[in-house]
């Protein structure tokens, strides 16, 4: 009997063991899952934060270079900033020169540090020309229990 | 030896049993966290999805009456739609008569389904007389791999 009140504990560890184990290692993987989407950990969106449309026409000769660079943008933007919280580009299907940019960012600074970015400066400089028309509209989202994650897959 | 035979045998089917039912927890907690966000779970978008910013603007006198519709409707597509994977309403800052609506629909059929809903249809005729301008226009985003999730907290 002595033996087997031994086993016994050991049994008992080896439970306890094994399930502190699971719970530890999917607290990790939850974890890392997040991170693997955004790229870095984001800040929360501020009494200051911006939510914009940026509307944007392109003169048609240029609309093909236009869009890699805007691609370019918005991914590195949403993958390396931690204040820029999305950054979702869109062409119309009717207009396919008409851009419309969903851009968040966590606050006053944040925006202030992407715009600042060298892959903003490279997006504006060198798409200066190739823009017609630019209007910022900024946006007030109708319902904060309604919410947008942006990331890069 | 013959009992602390039975008794390994015995600690090690305990721990396969732990640990199986540790990974079938895990498993679970997800579907709940991702169950808890979206109301449902969502489709995956198709060949045929539709990504549209829905571009109304309404008389003044009906704001505030057109914004409780328009919240309304966007949670109950949210939360209870497999199809619709965003509905994400937007207010202009500067001309708060404005409202855009980023709208995903996961395939066609999935966009029907909504329309012919009852919230849709209850937001859609009890707001009429509320909107002087519609435009639907159809969206491609610039970049397959910048995805957005849209969800009810």
């Amino acid at each position: 009997m002595e033996v087997n009140n031994r086993l016994a504990g050991f049994v008992l560890m080896i439970a306890l063991f094994v399930l502190s184990s699971c719970n530890g290692g999917q607290s990790i993987d939850n974890r890392e899952m997040e991170t693997e989407r955004v790229g870095v950990e984001k800040e929360v969106f501020a009494e200051d934060g911006i939510v914009r449309l940026s509307k944007i026409e392109v003169y048609p000769e240029y609309l093909d270079e236009y869009l890699k660079y805007a691609v370019e943008v918005g991914s590195i933007s949403l993958q390396t900033e931690v204040g820029v919280l999305s950054m979702y580009a869109l062409q119309d299907k009717d207009n396919p020169c008409k851009i419309t940019i969903l851009e968040t960012c966590a606050s006053a600074g944040a925006y202030k540090s992407h715009i600042a970015s060298s892959h903003f400066q490279k997006y504006k400089q060198g798409t200066l020309h190739m823009v017609k028309t630019l209007e910022l509209c900024d946006q007030r989202p109708l319902n904060p229990s309604n919410k947008i994650e942006n990331y890069i897959e």
